[in-house]
């Protein structure tokens, strides 16, 4: 491939197809409010259905409601590539976290019958259920159910703050499917995200070439204190909890800038018991998140943070115990697709850098089983999770493009 | 009055009261939730004035709920002595804050009836509603209403966490009254609580004469961040609401340890959006409270916590404000009430000591209109707002016998 021979999508069509989505599912400040087998959830879904089956695609579904879109290849008995992510969205979520992703595999398929291009391998676009984990734990639900790392069972199972069944509502919302794939079907896959990072962004960098991910580390920590009257009881006779969450809160804080910039820290949900005014706290819980693209770093950061435990129980008069941890991100993408995208970006002359990925993706799942690779694209200032996320057409469409070029490249490979 | 003179109560008939009390609305850990207005209020109410009418007294409601069982004077025309406290309790709480004062209120006119002893002033005894203040705002409601601190219209339109209305609740349970007394009707009103400390317990003495409160400050701060995913985004591009009330809670706790032990600093309650897992904190809200028994240590104290704002705002580079501030408690006991309890406990021979509450009581917004006195009786430990509240009966009658013959005396000036 060089410039001249080199695809190219239709950005406005792209476009068309991500305002669509912006409709569907609207927050309260610009954004989307999308979660997960709610009802604008299949409102999108059958959207995309709709566009996949008039691109000419055969949609499938699998147990845990996953959508894979095939556009069959010259050789249908050859693994297919697979580019996608998901439609999901956070609570206040922005309007193209995830659904960038999907809809550029939807565009390169429409690119394709454009031009009555035939590919040798199949392409197929996927649409992962809850990548989000908002309503439903754990995240990435819907990719790690595919790749083996979570029970069918499991995810069917999983319940969200108001009861309601995870394989009941989708059921209610038309996408309990019966397809079961298995990633050894599958020769390739790509996934083109938005950063959620400022770094594209204010360096004016079209393409992140994602090489793995960061180290992160976390712990949900539970404090156990004393009910007791605020008037009356004598500061040497508290036990407060909610006084040890919000020193771990504080000083696992300034973990995340002792190893600025590369470091962070995060204490993102503090639960506190009977939190009334008036009355000192017996319980409070409160997750610890610390995360940094070198392992030994981020293992260091994770250790600093236990070493608080002793100190906010003395302060607080309190006893502190782990009650659950996880890591995640020590991933690789797959060196050859790596290399693929790195050349196609250069033939066709778009700014490009290798980057670590900071937040978790469906890719990251992919990766352990499959030959993957990710592409972010720049959103303004690195804002996301938020209603205020926004992309320029003008900074994604190159990213869009290099992705159209490699997946081409490797369903003809 | 002298010791052979002095009347007794019935120790062993107040504590069966205080045992059937301790049947209604049983907590999770053998205190009680007796919400104000809940099915276990309405239960503990109908007991109350079936034991009231039982010895003879005349029963009334007013418009807010509180009850008036009155034992008529010699002269019905003199203004009555009033004696009580109140029958709600925390949602963890114990089986005595309140709920002893009013019962020995009941068993004082027990007692006059054995012996057939007329007082010249009438003697009522009243159950305040919604002391606690959990699941109606604000605390001290009946009481403060009474004395003209707060509207009737304002305390019937209250609403709990699920939207129920306090006037339809009290309706409901069939205490919506129609009397309106008015603290001028009054000639003295007499309180007896359990501490809700630990210095009467500790010191081994019965009673303790209580000559003002500790003054109080408090506020509620509301704290504006920035959501944004904690993976990707840099420690200097935060804006995390949830560190913002962490620093002010951690710090706050300090400032009680500076002014130990009288002094005490407390936030209690901290909400902080969205609270989930990953996300960083756009808002959160904390409450902040000092006390201390000096006015102007408390007010210094204040200051400090109000000097932590730009500090927690700039640590965690977000907005902080004060959205709500209070103080209570610069209020004077009756100084003729007060030697009135002195000498009967010193004629009884019962050991006593001046005090400061730390907590708020009816007694406090009586105190503005009504000349008022209030007596501690020790509670274990001092720990109370909990469910492990105790008292000791032998360490609780000396008080209760020094509350009958301070109330008769009284009642018959």
């Amino acid at each position: 491939m060089n410039r001249t021979n080199a695809l190219e999508i239709n950005p406005d069509r792209l476009w068309d197809t991500l305002l669509v989505s912006a409709q569907i599912g609207p927050g309260k400040a610009g954004g989307l409010s999308r979660l997960t087998l709610s009802d604008d959830d299949k409102i999108m879904r059958d959207k995309f259905v709709h566009w996949c089956k008039e691109a000419g695609c055969k949609v499938s579904v699998d147990q845990v409601g996953n959508i894979f879109a095939r556009r069959e290849g010259q050789d249908p008995d050859l693994a297919p590539v697979m580019v996608g992510s998901h439609l999901d969205t956070q609570i206040a979520g922005g309007k193209y976290d995830g659904i960038l992703g999907v809809l550029s595999g939807l565009e390169i398929i429409r690119t394709l019958n454009d031009r009555n291009i035939e590919t040798k391998r199949p392409i197929e676009v996927v649409c992962w259920t809850n990548e989000e984990g908002v309503r439903f734990h754990p995240p990435m639900m819907g990719a790690a159910t595919f790749v083996g790392a979570l029970e069918v069972e499991q995810a069917l199972t999983q319940t969200d703050a108001d009861g309601a069944v995870f394989g009941q509502e989708l059921e209610r919302i038309g996408y309990a499917g019966t397809g079961s794939r298995t990633p050894a079907d599958i020769a390739a896959y790509f996934e083109l995200h938005i950063e959620q990072g400022p770094v594209l962004d204010e360096e004016g960098i079209h393409v992140g070439i994602v090489t793995g991910g960061f180290t992160s580390f976390g712990a949900r920590l539970e404090i156990k204190g004393e009910n007791a009257h605020a008037g009356p009881t004598l500061m040497k006779r508290r036990k407060d909890a909610l006084v040890g969450a919000a020193v771990i809160v504080a000083e696992v804080n300034k973990i995340g800038w002792e190893y600025e910039p590369e470091g962070r820290s995060t204490c993102a949900k503090l639960d506190a018991s009977p939190n009334m005014y008036g009355i000192i706290a017996d319980y409070a819980a409160v997750t610890v998140d610390v995360r940094h693209p070198d392992p030994a770093a981020a293992r260091e950061m994770y250790q600093k943070a236990l070493a608080l435990i002793p100190v906010a129980a003395g302060q607080a008069n309190v006893d502190i115990s782990i009650a659950d941890e996880w890591s995640f991100g020590e991933i690789a993408f797959d060196q050859e697709l790596i290399s693929l995208v790195r050349k196609t970006a250069a033939d066709l002359n778009v700014s490009h850098k290798h980057m670590l990925s900071v937040a978790g993706h469906d890719a990251y799942q992919l990766a352990e089983a499959v030959p993957t690779a990710m592409i972010f694209t720049p959103c303004k200032d690195g804002i996301t999770h938020n209603e205020a996320e926004h992309v320029e057409a003008g900074y994604t469409v190159p990213g869009v493009n290099v992705l159209l070029n490699s997946v081409v490249v490797r369903a003809n490979g």
